[in-house]
């Protein structure tokens, strides 16, 4: 962030002073053709007038880019969602630039100059877990961004694509039902997500529809790792009546408890039965292959390049916020419960 | 390719016109500075005068671009060699735009028209299975390129990362002699790939070293799916006189290995040994945790961001194939033969 930006103007302030609409400014910044030649020149002339950097005018015939931010390339979601990214964007004959912030600050400002520098024409951020001075840059320079937010971490003033964890949560613990269990158990993610929050309540819900009494000794909280799985499943199937079922609310915790279930010679489905939360590639190879909710993170990753698309044309989203659907796979890992 | 490639001349062919290297006119249509004025006159009189499209001028300050292209980004390789080309190329102030093409030859033509037009400084290709026409194309384009080859396709003219898979297999197979495995089953990768062959060969010259005669219905063919481990696996375990141990040549076949012993009640280790080879990040979670020779994938991505910094500027490299080292990882899933 050079002296270029020493005016601090946002382009809220340049809409304001040019007394035309926030997307007509982005539309001049971003060298697009739907403007008015008396408007256009008002807005340049402001944004001169305040040291704001135009973006450099885009070569003939140069590809579109867009920026897909993680904080994170090893995150068992990443693939999945940049798989549905690129498969819009290169549809849409844009190219999609990766890029790993690793929750550092220096890492983030790096990235955003060069943003700048390539002229994106948007960016998709997964998790909004990043620090907020990159949300408000974003916006000060009024690239068109979306949020894919797996997670729940409530956002401002960003549009954010999302899955539906509550309903996801209780048709894991519907199926565990149906198959006769009335002891189940479940374990959460962080308690400072949203997502977590959600698909216990999800549990919940299930089981007072159901009739079935919550026993706080089942509800364990986790942190969706395998560690944290393989932990609270060992604490319980080894209570003194122990669960013939566990939900947990990720694949990864699932897996910690088949390897809890494995140690303790209890087979699945036959001794304890197991659905996950996600539907990450791999489980469909667990032993036995995993039941779980599928979250649909490739989706997700393309209604965020189509909601992108939108934004950059300068259109208004009917709702900032959007779910998609997420679905019971149900796979080996559950069974009827034992008389 | 439109009509400014009908004279269909190669940069080699300009090279030789004008009497200059082919870095040299490669260095002209990227722009760079290090050309005298003559020489970068001759050439782009040559170059205009062929038809050929220059490139288009980097505007001040755009950060640059690499590419890196997958065939499909559901292979579970993926994300891994992904982490290790953005990390280097985020750290040399590169953008990596990803791109899968899904075999398909509309796919990779379209991209190498956004390759052209984006103005991308240089190309990783994973594994060079590739139309063949994409090569010549990118050769004549003259933009620099690296293949990333974990499978070991034979390639020409390309400088290529890969693995060491002989002595990978190797190791595998003198970890289980070790523990006093005598019969050792082993299940290869697709027989058109050299990596199959070469871990195979691994696998009979660390019994051959040891003395045990090779018995060839423990030998048995797969193609790195799970399907496959499975099938191949199940095979084995029930032959009159199976194996103690089974190397599976990628981490897929293992846990194919892992749901056939399941199936039939054995117990890994305990029963039966298992080695797979890859070193997905899941298969740290596999109930048990599998032992592995890991392929350093990420490593392989920063070692072709490098191989393709030094092309890009010029220089000659002094092997066009580099391989790195595999390295047996042990943990759960291999353990002493019973007498």
């Amino acid at each position: 962030m050079a002296a270029q930006d020493a005016g601090r103007v946002t382009i809220a302030d340049i809409a304001r002073e040019a007394g035309v609409s926030l997307p007509t400014v982005s539309r001049v910044l971003n060298g697009r053709a739907d403007v008015s030649p008396s408007t256009r020149r008002r807005v340049e002339d402001l944004l001169a007038h305040h040291g704001y950097r135009r973006r450099a005018a885009q070569p003939a015939g140069r590809a579109e880019l867009i920026d897909l931010v993680f904080n994170d390339l090893d995150s068992p979601w990443a693939v999945e969602i940049l798989r549905g990214v690129e498969d819009v964007a290169h549809a849409a004959g844009l190219g999609t630039v990766v890029s790993a912030v690793h929750h550092r600050s220096t890492s983030a400002q790096q990235w955003l100059v060069n943003l700048r520098a390539r002229a994106s024409d948007g960016v998709i951020l997964v998790t909004s877990d990043l620090a907020p001075e990159l949300h408000a840059e974003l916006r000060r320079l009024g690239v068109p961004t979306v949020i894919i937010d797996p997670a729940g971490v409530p956002t401002f003033g960003i549009p954010t694509i999302g899955a539906m964890n509550w309903a996801g949560g209780r048709s894991a613990v519907e199926h565990l039902l149906s198959l006769g269990h009335r002891r189940i158990g479940v374990i959460t993610g962080p308690a400072t997500l949203l997502c977590s929050r959600a698909r216990l309540d999800g549990y919940r819900a299930a089981l007072e529809s159901a009739g079935v009494e919550i026993d706080d000794r089942l509800v364990r909280r986790g942190d969706f790792s395998h560690e944290a799985g393989f932990t609270a499943g060992t604490e319980l199937i080894t209570l003194p009546d122990p669960p013939t079922a566990i939900f947990a609310s990720s694949d990864q915790m699932a897996l910690g408890v088949y390897e809890a279930a494995r140690q303790h010679d209890l087979r699945i489905p036959d001794d304890l039965s197991v659905v996950g939360f996600d539907d990450l590639p791999q489980v469909q190879w667990s032993p036995p292959p995993l039941t779980t909710v599928r979250q649909p993170l490739d989706e997700m990753g393309q209604v965020a390049v189509r909601t992108l698309l939108r934004l950059i044309q300068g259109e208004t989203l009917e709702s900032p916020h959007i779910e998609l659907a997420t679905q019971l796979v149900v796979r080996s890992s559950t069974g009827a419960a034992r008389g």
